[in-house]
């Protein structure tokens, strides 16, 4: 089974979905600036969750494609203030919503996305005490992505960030939303709660997987696969599993946090950072959680989807960028 | 009666909630920005609203606590955003929450606000369908809330906005979050769509009421009691109903937009706006939208709730700043 196709044959009915949910009306200038990003690409990871969650318990794409469109917008959401908070000026390979319009512009597109998210999924047609239990799973999510945000601005001007909290922001920055794409395509796809628990779990570990792994990847991968500066996160003093390993066993790193640095530089970091084990133990910190979150699936009987779902846990890991 | 007293009577539950169900909890700072504002103080008119409403309709405050609370919050959301774009650095008398934390914090502290109210929302007991329709209701509003700051934003650019898209823009901006708060407390109260939505109504012309009175005091009204500079918005070009009627009927106006005035110049053009009949054609406007609001009201049987909403809306044009 090819991943990259089995996301890709979902994700065509959230692209039209989003045109049809989410159609550029007055004021235009508003709705376009909102629609950019959706419209710039992205994996559409969440939404193919939602989809394939859905299947998983034995429903369909069209009873869940509203949800997934609204999970989708709430992700873009994310990304459009985080660019603005963190000043990003690019994401998806095209300038940043505020730098494409201003700051006040991005801030208002976000809060439309927003706003638009949970409209279209209170008109999901669903049983009510469904929708609602979705609706007050997605606005806990976004409150904790907030958090999670929060928690991650603040880690740059401290010294002392253990494990512990650093998954603990990961968890809330990155993972509880991916969780939320497959508890609500459970959900909303008629599971059992003990089933749309599960799923919520399968999608938490593997998301903090795939972080800790992202992190491995940003010191691994030779740059023309990754895409920008290897070891970008050593020079901005990001600390992740591997920094906080590394320091926790008395492991001195130039530099880190120096800003910039020479491959030679980082190719020595690197090197020290796998002969003190920090890379090993993140590589298989990653593993751990993905293998934690797959299992999690045992409660579902067999079903192509299913198998996707498992497919895209393992992906997370053994994607090379 | 006394309308300020009877508004007191509710939001005294509503300030005890806020606090109930928007903890100070961890990210400790993350939930002190958020809740900065909405202790600063404000009426708490439409929380009020959302409650009168429900008593109207034969419910009563503890069945839509929860509303009332998500509904200010969502208003005080909207002031932290809209204080970042338009650059204001004083809200409720004290420094806004981007001058007292950052941009990027005060964008993170209106995100976790919104949040909050719709899980706050989702989490109400009552009926699951009235639930998803009044969740649909301010998710819809909020798109709306976004519009009409947009527009706004917009008109600043532009010589030819007329009175109708201005009228569309303050129904936006600030009518229909009052408007949302009638209808859902009626919603959640139990009563029928009809006279949810007479409610709606009534809450949506005497906003846009409230509003043209408004931009009369900004006038009319001597600075010891307006609190602000008198005339400010002819100064900053503001397309007020005013300013369009004058524009419209050929006055000119050497301080519209020039960003700054003496008293007398300011004195001077208050008098050629009376004569132009274009302040009082401002204040029949309101006295009209205010009559067609409370009109609606005739569809509930008599109540005490009944009577405080009616006090309300007169209020709006009785109030001396």
């Amino acid at each position: 089974m090819n991943v990259i196709d089995e996301i890709k044959k979902r994700s065509v009915y959230v692209d039209k979905a989003i045109g049809e949910l989410l159609p550029i009306t007055e004021p235009v200038e508003l709705y376009k600036a909102s629609r950019y990003l959706p419209d710039a690409g992205g994996k559409r990871l969440r939404p193919a969750t939602v989809i394939l969650a859905a299947e998983a318990v034995g429903s369909n794409v069209n009873a869940v494609l509203s949800a997934a469109v609204a999970i989708e917008l709430v992700h873009n959401f994310t990304l459009v203030h985080d660019d603005i908070m963190d000043k990003d000026g690019i994401r998806r390979g095209v300038p940043s919503v505020h730098v494409e319009w201003s700051e006040a512009c991005a801030i208002l597109a976000g809060d439309t996305l927003y706003s638009k998210s949970f409209e279209i999924l209170s008109r999901i047609d669903c049983d009510p005490v469904r929708v609602v239990k979705s609706i007050e799973l997605l606005s806990g999510t976004c409150a904790e992505i907030c958090e999670g945000q929060w928690m991650d601005i603040n880690f740059e001007n401290r010294d002392d960030v253990g494990e512990h909290e650093y998954l603990e922001m990961v968890k809330k920055k990155t993972s509880v939303l991916y969780a939320a794409s497959a508890k609500i395509g459970a959900l909303l796809g008629g599971a059992s709660d003990e089933v749309a628990d599960a799923l919520y779990e399968f999608g938490c570990l593997v998301g903090i997987g795939f972080q800790i792994y992202d992190d491995v990847l940003d010191l691994v991968t030779p740059e023309q696969i990754l895409g920008k500066v290897r070891g970008s996160d050593l020079m901005e003093g990001k600390k992740t599993v591997i920094a906080i390993h590394a320091m926790k066993h008395g492991v001195k790193l130039d530099i880190f946090g120096s800003g910039s640095a020479t491959i030679s530089q980082i190719d020595e970091a690197v090197k020290i950072l796998e002969d003190s084990g920090s890379i090993g133990y993140a590589n298989d910190l990653a593993m751990s959680y993905i293998q934690r979150g797959k299992a999690k699936l045992d409660i579902l009987d067999d079903s192509e989807a299913k198998d996707v779902l498992l497919a895209i846990a393992d992906y997370m890991i053994e994607r090379a960028y």
